[in-house]
Order: C-alpha cells, then sequence, then structure tokens
C-alpha cells in the first residue's frame, strides 16, 4: 500500500519555513510498511489544496495531510476537503465544549474564532487533541483514506502514533515493512568509517547510509521485507559494522551522547559539572534535556567575563595573564574549579573563540581548549574548528561530551 | 509566472533526510517574482519522476528540479526528463574533458561510472559545474523550462544564482515580485493578535499570515508586484499593524529576542547575568548565540543542585528548606546572587520543573519561578507552561528572555 504527504502552508512555499513533518510521517509510516510515494506542498489557497488532493487520491490509497486545520481564515484544510469529497462540514457541540475547555485551561478567555475548530466534515472519525485545539480527522472517501493532522510538529507526530498508525495497522496489516537501525559514531569521519566497514558495504547485502553531522557520523541499515527477515538482516550487518567499529559506536537508533554519557554517571554513581566559557551553556543545556539528569549533573559556571574564571572557578590570575583566557592551562583551571565549586566527580571545561569576532593570528576564531577534570586522571587539548558561531559552540560541545563519554569507557582518548 | 519544485531522492521519502533545498529555491525565486505553487518529492525511480515532472509542466510555467544529477545508479533525473521530453542522451566530449580534469583535482584516479554526468538531453543549455562534477540543466521544452540542478545544497545554491536566476530574470523581466516583512510578536498570543489586528486583516489590502512559535508570533505581511508597490504596501500595512500592537512588537525580519535584548543592553552600557536551575543553561546559551554578546554578558551560574544555589549564588538556606527551590523567594535570591557574583547590572534567575519527573501536586511539572534583578527594581513570578521538558525549557527561556526586554524598554510586565 502506499501513500502520499501533503503538506499545507504559504510558509513552506514562499520559502519562510522547512517542511520537517514530511520526514518523521514517512518514516513512522515506513515502519509499518507503508511506501511513500510523493510529498508535496501548497500554499494556503483553497483550489490548489483541492487540486492537490484530488491528484494525491488518484494516484496513491491514502493522502495524510498536515497543516490548515487551526482557528484563523488562512486554515483552510476542512474546507478542501469539503470541496474535494463534497461532504459537509458540521459542528460538533461536545468537540466545541472540549475545545473551550481546553483553550480556557491556556487563557482567561477564548474568542469565538477558536470554534472553527469544532467544525468536522461529515462522517468524520476525529482525533480528539491532547496538546492544543485542532483535531486531527480520518476520512474515508470510497477505497481511499485521507488523514488530515495539525502542522504543529509535536501535535502531529503525537496524533500519528495515536490516530494514523493505528488505523493502518488495522487496515493494512504490516507484512512487508521497512526496518531501519542506526548506529552513533563519535571519533571517526565519514570517509575513515566508509574505509573500515568497506567489505561490508561492497557485499550489498542491504542498503546502508552514512549521514554526518558535526562531530558524530550516524550509519543507518536500512533492510525491507517481513519482521522477521528484516531484523535477521539488521542484526547480521549491524554484528558485521561492530566487529570494524566497535569503539566507536557509542549507542543505536535515537540515542545521543548526553544520553549515553548521563547512563553511564548514573550507574557507577558519579557526578558532573562543566565550566564553560566560549559554549556559553549550550553544554549545560545539552546534559540537562536528559531527563533525569538532576541525578548526576550538579550545574555549571558560564564564566563568560574573566571575573568569572577568577572569582568563581578560581583560576589564578598569573594563569589568566599569562597564557590568556584561551588556553590549556586555563581551561583546566577551570574544570578543577567547577569540580570543586559543584562538588563533582568529572568536570569538564571549554574556552575558546567562537566568533566571528575575536580572533587574533595566534589564536583564530575557532581555536577551543577543553579539559577534563577527575581525582585520578586530567586531560586537556587545544582544538581547532571551523564554521559559524554556533557551529563552533556545537562542534565544541560535542568534541568534550566525546571525551568524557571515553574517559568513562576508559577508551584512550588520544585521537583528535 | 509561476514554478514548481521537484526534489528527487528516496531519502527523503523513506523519512532519512529532509528537503531543505525546496526552502531556499522558493525564497530565491519568490524575489524574483516567481510564485511557487507546489512544491514535491518522489524516489528514486524513473517513472514516479517521469509522471511528477508530466503532473508539474502541465500545470506551472516553470519546474525546478533537484537531484538525482550525479553518477551513480539511482541518479535518474536525466534519464526520467528524456523519457518526458522524448529528447536524445547525448554525450558531451567537451564537458566530459572538464569532468574528468575536476575529479582528478580531489582524487588519483576515475571510475568511468562518473562520465555518467556528461550525458546531457539534445538542446540543453549546461550550468557547468564549479564546484562538484555534475551539470545543472536548462531545458526548454514548448513554452515550459525545467530547470535540473544537482541535490548537494552548496552546489544547488550555487548554481541558482548563476544559472537559473538570471535566465529567468531575461525570459520573465522583475517587473512582479514578492517583499516580505515580518513583524515578532512577544507577549500575545496568535488569537489574540488577530483579535487586535482584526480590521487589517478584513481589509485584505495584502496577505498577512500569523506564524506562531512558542512563546512568539510572527505576523508576516506579504505583498506581490513591482518593488515601489510592494515597498509601499508593506509600509502602509506594517503601520496600521504597529499601531495595535505597538506594545509587543520586538523586531522585525531575522531578529530575535536575545539579539535585540543585547543591542539595547549594549547601547545602555548594561551588564546581564543569569542564574538558571530548570533551563539548565538554554538561557545563557541563547543569549550567548549573538554575536558581541561578551560586551554586556558576564556569565552565569547553572545552579542545578541546592549546594550551588546556596555556595555560589548565596541562597539563604532557610529560604531553601522553607519555600523550596521552585519558590518565588529562591528566584528572587538566585537573580540578586547571579548579579552579585558575575557583578552584573541586571539578571535573571529561572527555577522550576521541566519533568518529565519531579512533579508533585502543589508544584506539577511546568511549574516555573522567572525573577529579574536590578538595583532599582526587581520582578518575580511564577508561571505554569505544558509539554515536554524541552519545550518547557524553551519557554520558561522566551518567558525570561520578554520580562528583560520589556524591563528594559520600561513596558509594563505583568501580563502573562
Amino acid at each position: 500500500m502506499n501513500c502520499e504527504i501533503l503538506t499545507i502552508g504559504s510558509e513552506i512555499t514562499l520559502g519562510l519555513s522547512v517542511d520537517t513533518n514530511s520526514c518523521v510521517i514517512s518514516r513512522e509510516l515506513g515502519k509499518i510498511g507503508i511506501e511513500i510515494t510523493r510529498i508535496s506542498s501548497v500554499p494556503d489557497d483553497i483550489e490548489l489544496i483541492a487540486s492537490a488532493i484530488d491528484g494525491a487520491l488518484n494516484r496513491a490509497d491514502f493522502l495524510t495531510i498536515t497543516g490548515g486545520l487551526g482557528p484563523t481564515v488562512d486554515d483552510l484544510t476542512r474546507e478542501a476537503i469539503v470541496k474535494f469529497t463534497k461532504k459537509k462540514l458540521l459542528f460538533d457541540p461536545d468537540l466545541a465544549g472540549l475545545i473551550k475547555k481546553r483553550y480556557l485551561s491556556f487563557k482567561s478567555s477564548m474568542p469565538e474564532v477558536v470554534l472553527k475548530q469544532a467544525h468536522l466534515p461529515e462522517d468524520t472519525i476525529p482525533i480528539i487533541p491532547v496538546q492544543g485545539t485542532a483535531s486531527g480527522l480520518i476520512i474515508e472517501t470510497g477505497e481511499k483514506v485521507i488523514f488530515a493532522l495539525p502542522g504543529v510538529p509535536k501535535e502531529m507526530e503525537e496524533m500519528l502514533q495515536r490516530g494514523v498508525v493505528p488505523y493502518l495497522l488495522k487496515r493494512v496489516g504490516h507484512d512487508e515493512i521497512i526496518n531501519i537501525r542506526t548506529l552513533k559514531i563519535c571519533g571517526l569521519s565519514e570517509v575513515e568509517i566508509q574505509e573500515k566497514i568497506k567489505k561490508v558495504l561492497e557485499e550489498k547485502k542491504t542498503a546502508i547510509a552514512l549521514i554526518p553531522h558535526f562531530g558524530q557520523v550516524d550509519v543507518q541499515i536500512i533492510a525491507k521485507g517481513n519482521l522477521d527477515h528484516t531484523q535477521r538482516i539488521l542484526l547480521e550487518t549491524e554484528n558485521e559494522i561492530r566487529k570494524q567499529l566497535k569503539d566507536y559506536i557509542f549507542g543505536v537508533n535515537e540515542e545521543n551522547l548526553e544520553k549515553v554519557i548521563g547512563d553511564i554517571l548514573r550507574e557507577r554513581k558519579l557526578t558532573l559539572s562543566v565550566a564553560e566559557s566560549c559554549t556559553g551553556g549550550l553544554l549545560s543545556n545539552r546534559i540537562t534535556n536528559v531527563p533525569g539528569s538532576s541525578d548526576y549533573f550538579q550545574g555549571g559556571i558560564i564564566s563568560y567575563s574573566n571575573k568569572i574564571k577568577e572569582a568563581v572557578l578560581g583560576v589564578p590570575e598569573e594563569i589568566l595573564s599569562n597564557y590568556g583566557a584561551v588556553s590549556s592551562q586555563t581551561a583546566e583551571a577551570m574544570a578543577s574549579g567547577a569540580a570543586h565549586v559543584c562538588n563533582a566527580d568529572v568536570s569538564l571545561a571549554i574556552t575558546g573563540i567562537a566568533g566571528p569576532g575575536g580572533g587574533s593570528r595566534d589564536k583564530p576564531v575557532g581555536t577551543v581548549c577543553i579539559a577534563l577534570w577527575s581525582k585520578e586522571f586530567t586531560y586537556c587539548k587545544k582544538f581547532q574548528f571551523c564554521g559559524s558561531r554556533e557551529e563552533i559552540k556545537w562542534k565544541a560541545s560535542q568534541k568534550a561530551l566525546g571525551i568524557v563519554w571515553r574517559f568513562l569507557l576508559k577508551k584512550p582518548i588520544g585521537r583528535d
């Protein structure tokens, strides 16, 4: 069975916003064996929307629409569906009550226009909202089915999982699925990985994609077929790849370095602190994005000014004046200072020049010193990153996380 | 004149990769008055590609394709164009020489398959590559034109500017352009804004879109026509909207709250510090994403543990034990403590429960206290946010930035 995706919104066709919903929908429907044969985006224009619905349902079994379900005048998805299906738009008083209650739990009064969302095409199976106020719609029209979901990514994703996937599983079963397993690599480049797993790639037993991010590469193994077959292929391929890359795989699928590190810290009953200069809080932010990080993360000092480096972290004035704020000596003193003031077992420090200003001949933009401190081991290294301010911040935080990961697993940190 | 965009690649329809090229093309063609009426993506399948080309050229004047121009077996764009246009695919020896030379400047030897890229549909105007080895194609077919560009974003964008835009300007002139101005709003919801600017919306002088983000709404004014006309319409509409929303507009176009606040702080020679508990560094990270933020940002204390709240920020132990870490009293003490230790004129503090764990009946997940401290004025309020951990962190940081913005502009902060 196949499905098209249609995203509605002039912000997309005007180039003001990137459609990320289609990627999530493609991946999730792929998992249950629904093949996505086309993704389209059209502006908030009832004729263009209705014509796109028409074309899609001529070609595909299912159509998943996102966007255009809100209360404002440019939300036209309900109207376009009605225009195409020739169904009536009916007011649902129960739904109206629910929307009103939800709305008034956020705000003190509700404008009447919000209740536009209580109108549904006749014979709709609504997916009642649990986050916002827009319902999802499941509309059967002949042999075909339209799913309409809100454009807000979180709401869309929740309704996709709660409403669309169960409906499709009931309707189509899932004999042939697409199964994907991602191995997350830290410490090797795309080309180095390609060299190491050359044999596996050349065997072509199944599709393998290498997706580089800053300071990390995802190796995606993609298998098609029934569940048993795909699971076997994924397992075999993963084992072969693990033989070559074992020291560099930090996680699988949705795992990220900050979560993996957190799990190790918790298990080993260790605590962590950070001192950040050029990353300005990004490292702490990433660490604290992990639920439950308060189990091991004590806190951090964002020592943007030298005064804080001295007064809070206890970096000696001589080190700052002799070696400068961006130096291995300062990074080491920041790391041990943060461990002391935060009472932590392990501590990371980052100091550098994120740019675009502040660089010099000796210390150009992108110069970053990263230190790790623990009672039994310390490490410090100077790196040179390239890119925009935000890219340099990201790469530095990623490198720091890679360092603490390798330290915790007692792997050599030496590689850059 | 209008144009459709077609991106080719199974990685997109499998949900492994987000199509960002379409956003760039939409924006750049919009600037020269070409309206994008549909964006589509299809897998690497010659039938699906040819059928999508057919549909697009039936509807639109122009079609811009990206992807599928490389040397591998799943690069099928040239073949699909030939299938659709019934033109021949011809080998271009000059182009082959150029590709070979380029390739051998990166690598020591060239596999024969690379020369697949030296085959062009007859009557193609090639856009000779200056970065990679894939040429862009301009193919006139009847009254319609197909542009085909590589999928690699940097190569695509370069050929768009060097090949497609000049061709289109020559062909269509640019009397009619799309001009967009975005007003950034903080402190009002989408629906409240719609109510306040109801009259402007009803006049329908030009298109206006409201785009909500967490804790912020973008009001986009979109005008079509020649440059003078659009500039006049944008100015008139902006003035009308400003009359209604004046106290809530913090910036225009690409500006964000953190940059706007930074500009005010720099101008007024004020310094800023933060103390973060539940936001865990996000607020500092956002503030330091702004280039030059070291002019006014002193630093911050991420006081995840109570020990740091006491030892570094000087929050009295009695306050923590009597009112708890998530309380107005603690937030206020954190704010003044951070100002003291960081030597700052203005200080923000955030303490709360980001979840998913840690909530209680009295203080459910999403309870956040935000305080602002300055010598002459202090403010503190308890908020209730909803959403995931990362959403609550974001909303809290956004609210804190909104508070300091209103404080700096001496506007009442009172509203939620």
